[in-house]
């Protein structure tokens, strides 16, 4: 299945969205957040099969927001595609790197981005996200992980360089959480419907394409993800987990960073596609 | 004024602590959370005044929880006093170092802490806390700084040193989040009631005391932290964020890592202290 939320920031509405339709699920549901995610997907299969939601009427013309709530964490695996970390200056990780960005840097795949004040190296990075699906503490085995995955999700992993490296002693996350870092979206597809393991993704910025690979070339694969994070923290229904980048940002010198006025496009296969207008923050405030 | 959260786990009364008795909350506010901590404040005081708060019977036999509500965000600032520095093997930061923990370790001061699995290397570190008072996003001085913060809690910032340094390719997070890694309380005290920037901080393990410093030697003080974090992020009200902790913990090499059966007790002057007992994985599971 696949949902998304509609509508003005702060008043989303929840959506199943379907090939032939957008149907309203809020009589089940207010939020696509952990506790709907863990229980109250049958009872939408249910309620689509037996034809009784009602169609989101304008759903066409509404904005779309962020497909969850704002997680409770936002935990990102860094480096975990062996370009990127090459183009980084890095050598690929013998052991899983995380860090964290803040759940309120969460919003909808196509809301104009600020660049932060101050900031002259914003770069983009598309990422396959995991939205867990229940509690996962101390998961017993890789095979089990992908049970703790509620679906999957399209996130632009916005950075400011300078502050994530060159200003940050060493920690990144410094650089992750400028408001409205996160884009999300435009939908939560339900693990089910996706080879998540085996996809495109894609970014461009102006038109030209930027980043073009597949989430195969993953180091840590995302059962490996789910599994390892499991032993260290637990995740709770609704979080997010990135998954890291592939090659070509910015940060590598082969392309200029951001500035106001450029239109950044990222996509996966399966999960749409996002497009983001970036203005300055004087423009802004 | 002096708040704490009092009851079974997930079940906690607000309350009003005085001198002379503890009051419930519940007629004004669920929790100590964010809503409260930005508005609620003068209705308690004007309530406490009126003689209208009614006592919370049984208050001095009930657990104590942590005394704010699950943060959006807990935002950790690394190396902040010299000392500490120098005994992890590193300078003192040119530059603020920043990292975060899940909001989900946050748990109630005396809770029995059970070493995660695997774990050979749990630490502890005391630290004075920064609870948010109001949204914080490009505060424009460290003079405005003060008036985002709505108190200040003690909290004890548990690490596992293998994860956050030997496995994590430089990223500390991934030892940070640990269930039950940030006991916090016993109080919330209001910023007017101390002068946070000069306590005497202190932590032992069964009864020898390991940390015995002062909030006066930060490196980065208070009010720095607070406006340059809202340069990066967005701090919402009910956030918490941590200053960092003196020289004495067992990364230093002068004492061992914590072991099962051993007593943690952490305290900040005003603040109030913290008793913890730690227990193995496999005995608690």
């Amino acid at each position: 299945m696949k949902f998304a939320q509609l509508g003005p920031i702060g008043a989303e509405i929840p959506a199943l969205v379907t090939d032939s339709a957008t149907y309203d699920l809020r009589a089940i549901t207010a939020k696509i957040d952990g506790a709907f995610l863990e229980s109250g997907i049958p009872e939408a299969q249910r309620l689509l099969d037996a034809g009784e939601l009602p169609v989101l009427d304008g759903a066409a013309e509404m904005r779309i927001g962020a497909p969850i709530a704002r997680p409770s964490a936002l935990v990102c695996v860094g480096m975990n595609y062996a370009a990127h970390a090459a183009e980084s200056g890095s050598a690929p990780p013998e052991n899983m790197v995380i860090f964290n960005k803040l759940p309120n840097t969460v919003v909808g795949p196509n809301d104009v981005v600020v660049i932060p004040k101050g900031s002259v190296k914003t770069d983009w990075e598309v990422e396959l996200g995991i939205v867990i699906g229940k509690r996962a503490s101390y998961i017993e085995s890789l095979e089990a992980a992908e049970d703790y995955i509620a679906g999957y999700v399209v996130v632009n992993d916005l950075s400011e360089r300078t502050w994530q490296i060159e200003l940050s002693g060493g920690q990144w996350g410094k650089g992750k959480s400028a408001p409205g870092f996160s884009p999300t979206g435009p939908w939560l597809v339900t693990r089910d419907e996706i080879d998540a393991q085996n996809v495109r993704l894609r970014s461009s910025v102006n038109g030209e394409t930027r980043q073009d690979s597949t989430t195969a070339d993953m180091i840590f694969s995302i059962a490996h993800i789910v599994h390892e994070l499991s032993q260290y923290m637990v995740l709770e229904p609704g979080d997010l987990v990135l998954t890291g980048t592939p090659e070509g940002v910015a940060l590598s010198g082969r392309f200029p960073y951001l500035a106001a006025g450029d239109v950044v496009e990222v996509s996966i296969e399966g999960l749409g596609g996002q497009r983001q207008e970036y203005v300055a923050y004087e423009e802004a405030n």
